[in-house]
């Protein structure tokens, strides 16, 4: 028995399947991250014209055995040593595993990503749960979430992820969907979205929300320095442009980022109204923006939630483990048998 | 010992307090109702411009002490005798008691419940609790959310009232609060809602809501036929003229009852993503429309569902226990000592 094998005993690793990347961390029995490993997400998993569904859920699940072989490297797991892996995936997964909707990873809808990680991963304790209810296990036990029993956890990154957690755990629903946050519809007359319907809080609040914001104001010849930035043209302004713009207090672009607050408070408010929580927290790529993004939510919601002079204060607080907080969250699910 | 007295160990009372009645039922040890009884709300509960808030408070649970005292002499529980009474409010009620706000009975916001009811019921084991919660936990035990964990029950009157269970149990929230669902903002550009904000699910989706999408059609033109039956006047149109005329099968009347009923669906949507339910469960005075509403509800919803043909079907049923649930749900809760 080599040192690396003992080890591997108490070791489990966590993959988070994003819409850019794979993003996979080797925890230790103390849930600290020993090793990380990434690759690109298959471009074709995000493609909603994608023809051959079932071939692409086989690639992004090739993609997550990549990645679980480069932390067995990393940390010596050592050969017929199976740290047990969770599997973190966006949308509608089902209680098997298997990916029905998927509105930012269409390509692999359909999948069932339990079974083709089954024969990827012979031997592998496996355990497939939703990215953001992930994150919101993560953050709750070693982050921002700590301490508190009814949180909201909101994933603002491509679209929406949300994890509900009630009295300590996170609502799974009647068929493991719950927290499907980012496709509450907010404005019938609103922007259509890769789910098929219109105005859904993502088409607002996202960083794909942002850039969409950011392009009216453009338009509008609200962001000149931006469109500079951008190359000229108002149709090639992303959400980074604006971020990057108001950190340098350009007046245009941080107009958009209190608009991009409004649109991300009226959700939470939204949520706050049906769940009650006593705490918030926003992780995602666009939470990155900090306090740009959380001052003026917290404005926003200040004006938008009900009976807001009448409930205690909820705390909107930025995430602790930032973008590795799904893949921590699966490995802890992995090691425990499930989300709770 | 009398008779009454034995039973009355047995006995329990529940009130529910309404936008305009109060109603009381008494249950036996099988939960069957023994006796109900019911006074109007004092009409300066509902009136948000009213002044002297802490009387009317006091007005509210002096109608409750008289109901309690109806069902006394009704089921003789016999002087000394004191089951314990279970009081359903609508709005945001915290866990000592206190209603802290209620856009549908804004004049006794800020009334302290359980302190004006122990007061008037001294000797009485109270449970003061949101009347949706009430009405979830009836129909859960008795009507028609039987054998589901995963439900949502939502009532249909003046306003909107949410009772979510998930797992079994009602869900509370951090704070007491959860379940106002009727404040879910769905359209910014929406018309003005008591609650102080614009667009709420409410002002679409419940009794009120009907009356204003009629009263909008009728100046419209396209409710001839309702507006004659109102008394010619397009203002004058309510809620029960549209859901008569429809049962007659008056074309624009149905339309109007379509378009409600697409509102509806969009709410059950957006808590259908949130929670993933098994079942809903409509209520309130609005949902005695029976298939009327029932029909085009599950129509638009099953367009308007985030992954509609890739999760089970979402049972949409009328409730079992009809205006009565509440008060039947709030008795049950005092016998138990609370709501789980």
């Amino acid at each position: 028995v080599t040192a690396g094998a003992r080890s591997g005993a108490d070791v489990a690793f966590g993959v988070d399947i994003g819409g850019t990347k794979v993003l996979g961390v080797a925890l230790d029995a103390d849930d600290a991250v020993l090793a990380e490993a990434r690759v690109a997400t298959p471009h074709s998993a995000a493609d909603p014209a994608e023809p051959s569904r079932g071939e692409v859920g086989g690639e992004v699940v090739d993609a997550v055995a990549q990645v679980v072989a480069a932390l067995g490297r990393e940390v010596h797991s050592g050969v017929g040593s199976h740290p047990p892996v969770g599997i973190g995936a966006p949308g509608m997964l089902d209680r098997r595993g298997v990916l029905r909707f998927s509105p930012n990873l269409q390509g692999a809808a359909g999948a069932d990503i339990r079974a083709l990680a089954g024969v990827r991963l012979p031997g592998t304790p496996l355990i497939v749960e939703n990215d953001a209810n992930c994150a919101a296990l993560a953050e709750h036990r070693r982050g921002a979430a700590r301490g508190a029993d009814h949180v909201l956890m909101v994933t603002l990154g491509t679209g929406i992820g949300g994890g509900l957690i009630s009295g300590g755990r996170v609502l799974m629903g009647a068929y493991g969907f719950a927290g499907e946050i980012g496709h509450m519809l907010v404005d019938p007359s609103g922007p259509p979205c890769p789910c098929g319907r219109r105005g859904c809080w993502e088409r607002y609040a996202s960083g794909g929300g942002l850039g969409r914001l950011a392009r009216e104001a453009a338009y509008a010849g609200r962001l000149h320095e931006v469109v500079v930035l951008a190359g000229g043209d108002p149709e090639l302004v992303r959400g980074e442009h604006v971020t990057r713009a108001a950190l340098q207090g350009e007046t245009g672009a941080l107009a958009v980022m209190d608009e991009l607050g409004w649109w991300v408070a009226l959700g939470l408010a939204n949520l706050t109204a049906l769940l009650d929580p006593e705490r918030i927290v926003l992780g995602g790529g666009l939470a990155e923006a900090g306090e740009m993004l959380l001052a003026p939510t917290r404005r926003a919601f200040a004006d938008l939630v009900e009976g807001a002079g009448e409930r205690p204060e909820v705390q909107i607080v930025p995430a602790a483990l930032g973008e590795r907080a799904g893949a921590v969250g699966a490995a802890m699910a992995a090691r425990a048998g499930g989300l709770w």
